[in-house]
């Protein structure tokens, strides 16, 4: 594993460029397209009239799948997209005016326009870490003493992302510890599980080790940027926290009316092993990639690549020429003083040869 | 056309069963799945990697589709389900705190859990309708004086849905008569047209001159009911209310990462006339749906039927017994004195031997 | 008592003129100021340092003097101001995207800008009455079966005004029979007294009869419009109710920071029966006021004046010229086909000799 | 001048116990009641009834006031208490999903219990400060890049403190230097001026030019801390931005029903300099707090003592003995490692006397 670059990255700071990606690029697993097999699941349960709205078999068949892949008490519920099933997960976990403590560099901190403060009236306490991970300890020092209650907003919710945005990825143990801290504070325990099955295939566990098995008791469940068309799901460990969920959903609109296709799509990956694999095939590109790339002269890999993200520096002219020239498949670039911090997604359909040609143009970046 | 029995439908009073369908069945248009041609035109956009969040061809395309079918100034955003697309467009057409002018019957303000009041911050007012189309003279009666400001939420915009949750089409000159209204009164102009492809389908206009050519400023495009797996629009008349819409998608959770795969649906049901074509098939269905069932002794046509639903009213006991009967595919019941009121919809795939099928239960409901 | 004009008053009509008030006038209790008595305990308890926001002594003492009013199990906040309380008082009883069972003619449906929408997120449904007071019976068209969760926004809340905004007082076994529904139907049941002083004094009971003690749940004590410089009170019935209150009393910007000085004044109030005995002197001057317009040819007494609050119609002009006549007090006035609504309220130092006057602009209006 | 501890005082840091005060104390300027004066201009427009809400002569003379003060052009609101005026005067800057940059010990921030985001829907970018002041520089690294729209809440509003949290004053050139800032970078400039009277008496100028001669466009007015029972104020630079403010106000509960009584105590604060005076004895009781703590072994002062807040610290056993002792007049204590840091606030009626006993007490608890 290549060395982490010192200090924090500062995510929050301007992004120089849009978010783009190349043919066969690295800009971000949503540039990616939907695997086969899901296309074919959809296709699977087209035909016929079915109850809409969540009350359809193929709906129920994913509460089996949930419950075979999470444990026998889970609820789950089918959504449209990631922002909205983090807001509406938060909702359901705590009412406006309180808060949620988080990594600074989360992405329903930093990404997403403030519609977990605007819709769920929530304030986001984001902690500043060295690799997009909580721990008890830092989270503990955005604990509020029930004192000062009504004036600070109260932290009533820890909210961690698996894998991190930097890319970096919790050990089960690690989230045990943070299951107990939080049980011991009084918070709900919440995870941003975008990349959840990067994560698990990273762990080499299943999803729950990766998540509620070791405490966590809501799981945004991301499929989308696994190779879905569309949908997400909210997987709640505990069938009382999802009591009335379906308010939330509604009212965070995020109930899909034809509830059947994101059920379809999700239980796919969730047969045989299916998003495991693939997301395992995209962490394996990501690794090749960091390998490759850390032995060019002038990269430094900055995070530890866990998953499926990896983000390198680079002096900020060749990173700059680097960006500019993947047009119009532009990788996220920060520009930190001389440097250029750059992120590279690697996604389900990405191949070693992607690799290979991505590694020579930054090699030709950097005059090489 | 059958005759519409007299006085409002009050739609807010309780159904008393859940929504659901048959396997042909009548229960809701949502109830349906994907039209093939549709799914052919997600798979046809599914290579490669383009930019995310709605930078890709296919969404560029979206915009020429929209130009070429509505004006050459109007702007197109994909959205994910109903509901968010409405509460979207409110936001962009006014701030917190100003109130909406709609049919007492109408979806935003029946069917989406207050998701206007709670994210949009807007107050519904709705007025009593005998068929659940405003007109300038009832609307005018929700007007406020400025004077009495800023204690009364002043009406900011004017909605309808077209066609109407009672089934009735706004016919082009009334629309027009309604946007003069609007403008007259600083009233920005909605439309949810969920059913938009039906509405143009019984005028036999295009979407255009159901909507916008006739002075609507932002249209909620559905799609979902006519044959998608998923997704919507945004449509503004005027490019310079759409400034800025990009936040309020997003805010509302409704920017999907994989625009491309709305836009792909959108551009197929816009292209040769698929959608008009699929939503004239439902609309002729319910027609002949209407005309079976109003030679049956005991039933009333309780509405003009305009588009793909019908209303129809028979003695309690029976429509009951045929709500019960069409399970798991129960259509909305409403019960009203000693009357059942039952909705049945017709989808794109609906076909005669449905009907058949269906009128043959209501007869048998009624002891025929 | 005279009789009430048949129909409902459409309050939400758009009055045509700004609400403002005469030198002795009647335009609005709010026009008033305060009682000397009153004056007198916010300088009695201004010496030294006390902690803020509510935990100093006076406001302790407002908690003794609560419980002696209303019980012993009451919990009491001061507030700032109605809206506020309120607003604040809603957010305790009901999460977003929940209903409101009230009267159309409701103040937190029509004068509050839609702040309980925009702040509480709930929907208003607003069930039209004759004389502004709910029934179990209207109420009960409201209600909605849970089966259509989630679409439907779900009442959760009865709210009655005592008195009405149109002047009527309901009787303590009215309300008993409202509580009695709201708890049979899941409802939390919410009174907004801003003049519940005036109620009081018109049942001849103690503040309590006319809400806490027949079911009322959660109370907006009115102090404001009957003598105090400014502030409000929410007192909850049962504890429970009041756990974790303080963050909707901070959080809907309803703390005071110098609690003390709203408690001196809704002390004062509550002490040897200040607050009864001058919203009786109010009341009376209303019924000599009703008295007196009644024996004008061409008056009608719109609604039974039973709190300080005198509604009567006469002919369009007349309405017009009388109001215009009153400046810089005006009158509320609507403006109903070919005749006009006057609104009249009387204040704590409202005279008969301020009546005469009125009563004289009135007939000289109709040209007598 | 004392010299600062080096580092950021961590605000948000759990305080340990309740805000109290003691008789003559210093636990905040909260704590203490209203000037005389300002009870007497109370009792002067206690007579008669005028217009509620704003519309009365003495709200007409606050505007004239506010003008003479703050220039011609300025529009003024009567308001109720800090929290809700600052939150008030945000969502006229800024709609729901933008961005607020200011201090990390920004009351707004940690104090408001997340009304800013939950009912402005704002996100509040706190900054890192030395002494609680914001910089150009400091302000520019929460910039963000338009290109990154629709994901990142972009900011709209920058937000300072006159004086700030920890009693630090903004020089006219400093405030003119961040007008600049804001300016250049489309960020509209608003400052909460809870104590604007103590930091305008501590630069011996007037209102004005502490704040909108300098370039602020809105400005919440602070009176409660200095003197008043209740009441602030909102002062628009630009009539511009005042426009629909109304809506603002009351829909933020912010509207005083009867405003004749918040403008009667502001209008006596900036009448022949009241204001400016009591609150410059505030500031010279806080100088002097400071010079006599310097004095003793064992404490330092932990921030330039430039307003009415003194910051000290002491050895963490003395500070615990020191706040208990100040039963039931506790003043804010953060507990830093083996250090304790305090918080003492004079008040317009704090005298020599107070700081001798107070001193006193510390002295005692470091064993002196």
């Amino acid at each position: 594993m290549p060395p982490a670059v010192a200090g924090v990255v500062a995510l929050y700071a301007p992004p120089v460029v849009d978010q783009a990606t190349n043919g066969g690029g690295f800009a971000s697993d949503n540039a990616s397209g939907a695997h086969p097999a899901v296309i074919e699941a959809i296709n699977g349960v087209n035909g016929g009239h079915v109850p809409a709205y969540g009350n359809d078999p193929e709906t129920a068949r994913l509460e089996e799948t949930a419950r075979a892949e999470f444990g026998s008490e889970v609820r789950v519920f089918p959504m449209l997209n990631g922002t909205g099933t983090n807001v509406a997960a938060l909702r359901a976990l705590a009412p406006p005016h309180r808060a949620v403590i988080c990594a600074e560099t989360a992405h329903i901190s930093i990404d997403e326009t403030a519609a977990p403060e605007a819709i769920a009236g929530l304030k986001l306490l984001g902690v500043p870490t060295p690799d997009g991970k909580l721990t008890p300890e830092l989270a503990a020092t955005r604990l509020v003493d029930r004192a000062d209650l009504p004036h600070v907003a109260w932290p009533a919710v820890l909210s961690i992302s698996q894998p991190t945005e930097l890319g970096t990825v919790y050990r089960p143990e690690e989230i045990a510890d943070l299951a107990r801290f939080a049980r011991e504070n009084g918070l709900s325990f919440h995870m941003d599980g975008a990349r959840i099955f990067n994560a698990a295939a990273s762990l080499g566990t299943g999803l729950a080790a990766a998540s509620t098995a070791n405490g966590v008791d809501v799981l945004s469940l991301g499929a989308n940027k696994n190779g879905t068309v569309f949908g997400e799901a909210v997987v709640f460990a505990d069938p009382d926290l999802a009591e009335g969920f379906g308010i939330w959903q509604k009212g965070s609109l995020q109930l899909p009316a034809k509830a059947r296709f994101v059920s379809a799509q999700l239980n796919a990956l969730m047969t045989d092993g299916l998003g495991l694999a693939i997301a395992g095939d995209a962490n394996r590109i990501a690794s090749l990639m960091a390998e490759r790339l850390s032995e060019l002269e002038g990269v430094v890999i900055a995070q530890p690549v866990e998953a499926n993200i990896v983000f390198f520096s680079l002096a900020l002219e060749a990173a700059r020429e680097f960006a500019a020239g993947s047009e119009p498949n532009r990788p996220l670039l920060f520009e930190v003083g001389d440097h250029g911090l750059i992120r590279l997604v690697a996604s389900w359909d990405s191949s070693e040869a992607d690799v290979e040609q991505t590694v020579g143009r930054v090699s030709a970046s950097l005059g090489g």
